[in-house]
């Protein structure tokens, strides 16, 4: 090779760090220890963030073009410590009960680094060989989890080429695209000269079937990921029907068949009927059952999206609240939730093996014909190894220790909502069904009024305590000793009033009693640090006459 | 906590794994060091596959239930070492030269374990904070890289919160996939009482703007992904129109020219044209600067697949390949192929900060108006913090190390075509443009044959030569000491003749010339061994009249 003498040099220096490094007191082994070390520091530190304006961290990420020369492994190291680590977000701390993104197991790190390294590619066999069958066995466990077939169901499927238990997905909104991509691909399915929605597309397939649109119904409280599905999918996000909850955020039956029908009428097909387990922002659970029964009347795909609850099901302490989950078409779980893998671990499962073949594709040089290869059932090409966490966590906690976890969280929320209702100055504005509920500060002369308040009354006082819940929300977040997420709600209690609460998550297994009554503390501290806008709501109090009642 | 005694035994071990592990010496610390020395013996070894029958791998992954009883970190380590590892694919290999798949640089492997440790979440702030300015970061250096706009361009856009260069995603397929959501959403945009796409749907879409249909033009070489993004997106597989190609795998100016006219002529329109820098099966780069000037005359998004060839761009040397790929809309890299990434590193990069709007989204709880949070303009949700790994890349290695890397993998490839076409009994059937390229297996006496033989003769020829290829490359693959991949082309100096070649990619920099002429060698003793193909071959060749020719 005609290189310059320069250049051969740092050629060589390039070949040697794809060269494996030799002993454990190698300048990597070094950088390795000092990493590990770092992070379990910063993994063990009390604090949920540490205090510093967005805009001051973006100075360090200014750089607009790709840095010419190659700098040393150590000193970059020492800047993603410095620069991203410090300033990450404390998701692993037990003060951080505000997403659904929590601590994970330790052994999945070195596990983490097994799998990186290996690098597999789970679309072809040809670059992934026994990672194959082991993310077939995760779908299959799963499949099991939800459906419970029996083990020559198991036998017969789960490593059949031409089909498919499931799909790993980078997360939940892939998971439930591909979901409904079937139900589609299914619903305008090949006919006569129509080759079905997959190749001649959606306006041809609507004609064909005359129907005038296709919907997808689902909750109010359905994820927002619902209604990116329905843009992607060319439904449209109006056809997506938000059906009316009930005061516990579940679906309304009534209302449900009220807006199927109302759909028909119109020279419209319902497409699908979307169940949540675990709505994201209050964790209730749409009753399923009922549910397949009118997606059974109607004959239309069932689906159940599950990303955070259907972790539930490993426990049989409170499996049943998910009760008519195994009678849907199609479930998204996503592990890197309630099930403590890391991220990007999104599953939908099929109920039948061969639905994957509304949506199945192939290629001339991998997934070809009658090739087991996973990529010619997945709406996503290549793909890492990411099953083996899966696989790994259910081994190593297994379904009973997963049941403590899950038993552990929702004893937890319910301490905390009680200990919330004890309070004179907060109120629990949706109870944990699962391990999530939401809440509001709401000073002494105030909750006591608003006991006996007038729907007019709630509605001029509701403002006030949404400012001042906003208030609390994001200085708590700022001084980054502990985190709670808000979100706006309309409960049945307040008349459906807009209302701004904080939400809690409580998954992670290290959160304590003591640090659930420390939050509260320091929410109560913030609040009361809030003047102006506590005078404002006093004001509003004196005005409506309701100051007398304290 | 009311728990039986055998339960709270179990939560104390359960809450342990979620809890610090100490010292080095501990048992996951030893555990760790284990899998690490195992990993580099993996890594280290010269094979590229174990020899054993996916069937048999298959017994290992039968289990249809979650183990009920947890198991020991140490025991499940060993089971995954003898079961999973030990029967992957080694990517790593200088000798698996099949597939895009390649070597890591090592220093990347105790990233990952930080990256996977911090589990952050990039589709919000609160559950990212500085990985977002860093993710952003990596999206303007990459948008540098293809758009080349001054400093004040990405001061001005690389952090505003209603902006986005681009978007990081699971793979290639989501990246284009979301590329081709931008197009048809901006094609078939809001316009008087018609409330976009996005809202009402694509049937509504195409009858308000009066379009038979929407059509997306790419040559014949196009990736499947694009099939399936026809496919997801509503459009159909049959309106993404095979645009023929040169005799280089090129698409054909005239051809496209042509057939966009068509769909027009026939009440069509075109929604985006795309060209493919870097095929997957050839590696050729379409004329991207022409195919930009037809975007232009007819008014189309212009997207560019460089998935694979993007990475090209680093090296000041070739990347004049790619000239053109400035002007287009969107673009799709992965890092995960040339940039020696880890899997799961895509990216789709857009031209106008502004166009992401066409796919923006929100929710109460998360990525609300004005946030900055990525959540907002990519099609997934939840994300792991991959673009760390593309940042450390990119800074450990710079833009000269890149240069080195990808200029010395197409110096590798020119060198292989030579040696290949060197041979008496090999021909190279694609030369390669990038690092890829395709040849096969050719008897002596066929190889003289063929160069004076008639399309009648090719067509009667080439099945024989199909079934030896076949038979070689499966041969080699199960053999395992080396592993190059096959596809089918059309060959234009073979009448078009569906032809069976293997394709290899040239990108780990350790690969030697020795082992590309022991790969030669390796085949030809397989080739021998296949008598009864050579001797139907040789069959063939008499009955042609072409025997006398040796």
């Amino acid at each position: 090779m005609s290189k310059t003498n320069f250049a051969e040099v740092n050629q060589e220096a390039l070949l040697k760090i794809f060269t494996i490094p030799e002993a454990p007191d190698s300048t990597l082994g070094k950088i390795e220890r000092h990493l590990s070390e770092n992070l379990m520091g910063f993994l063990g530190e009390h604090i949920v963030a540490r205090e510093k304006p967005l805009q001051e961290i973006e100075q360090n990420f200014q750089a607009s073009s790709v840095p010419e020369q190659p700098v040393y492994v150590s000193d970059h190291t020492e800047f993603l410590l410095d620069k991203l680590v410090a300033h990450s977000v404390h998701t692993a701390s037990p003060r951080f009960i505000g997403h659904m993104t929590s601590a994970l197991p330790y052994f999945l790190l070195p596990l983490a680094k097994l799998m990186v390294g290996l690098n597999q590619n789970l679309v072809k066999i040809e670059t992934s060989k026994a990672f194959t069958p082991l993310e077939r066995n995760v779908l299959g466990m799963l499949h099991h989890l939800v459906y419970g077939q029996d083990e020559a169901f198991y036998k017969r499927w789960m490593h059949s080429a031409e089909h498919s238990l499931g799909a790993m997905c980078s997360g939940g909104t892939v998971a439930n695209i591909t979901a409904l991509w079937v139900a589609r691909n299914r619903l305008l399915k090949a006919d006569g000269d129509f080759a079905g929605v997959a190749n001649d597309g959606l306006a041809a397939g609507l004609a064909h079937y005359n129907y005038k649109r296709a919907t997808v119904m689902v909750s109010e409280r359905g994820h927002y990921s619902l209604s990116k599905a329905a843009d992607v999918l060319g439904i449209g996000r109006r056809n997506l029907v938000a059906v009316a909850t009930d005061e516990n955020n579940r679906i309304r039956i009534d209302a449900l068949r009220e807006a199927c029908e109302k759909v028909a009428a119109e020279g419209g097909k319902v497409m699908a009927i979307i169940g949540v387990a675990g709505t994201t922002e209050t964790g209730h659970i749409d009753p399923l059952d009922q549910m397949a029964d009118v997606a059974k009347e109607i004959g239309t795909h069932f689906h159940v999206d599950a990303a955070w609850g259907g972790a539930t099901l490993l426990s049989n302490t409170h499996r049943h609240l998910l009760k008519g989950i195994e009678r849907a078409d199609s479930v998204t779980i996503d592990a890197h939730k309630q099930m403590y893998v890391p991220m990007g671990a999104g599953m939908v499962l099929f109920r039948d093996p061969g639905m994957v073949r509304a949506i199945e594709h192939h290629a001339e040089y991998i997934i070809r014909h009658g090739s087991k290869d996973l990529g010619s059932h997945t709406m996503e090409g290549s793909r890492s190894g990411m099953a083996m966490m899966v696989f790994s966590a259910l081994h190593v906690m297994g379904r009973s220790g997963y049941e403590l976890l899950i038993d552990g969280s929702m004893e937890k929320a319910r301490y905390f909502a009680k200990l919330i209702d004890d309070q004179n100055d907060f109120e629990v504005i949706t109870h944990p069904e699962l391990c999530l509920l939401t809440y509001r500060f709401v000073p002494t002369r105030v909750k006591v009024a608003l006991k006996t308040a007038s729907a007019e009354q709630v509605r001029r006082l509701t403002p006030h305590l949404n400012a001042l819940t906003r208030f609390v929300q994001k200085r708590q977040r700022e001084t980054g000793q502990s985190f709670v997420s808000r979100t706006k709600l309309t409960p049945a209690q307040y008349g459906r009033e807009p209302t701004v609460v904080f939400r809690v998550v409580l998954a992670n297994p290290l959160t304590t009693q003591d640090m659930l009554a420390e939050v509260l503390e320091e929410q109560r501290q913030i609040a009361r640090q809030a003047t102006s806008l506590l005078g404002a709501l006093h004001t509003e109090l004196r005005e409506l006459g309701l100051t007398n009642r304290d």
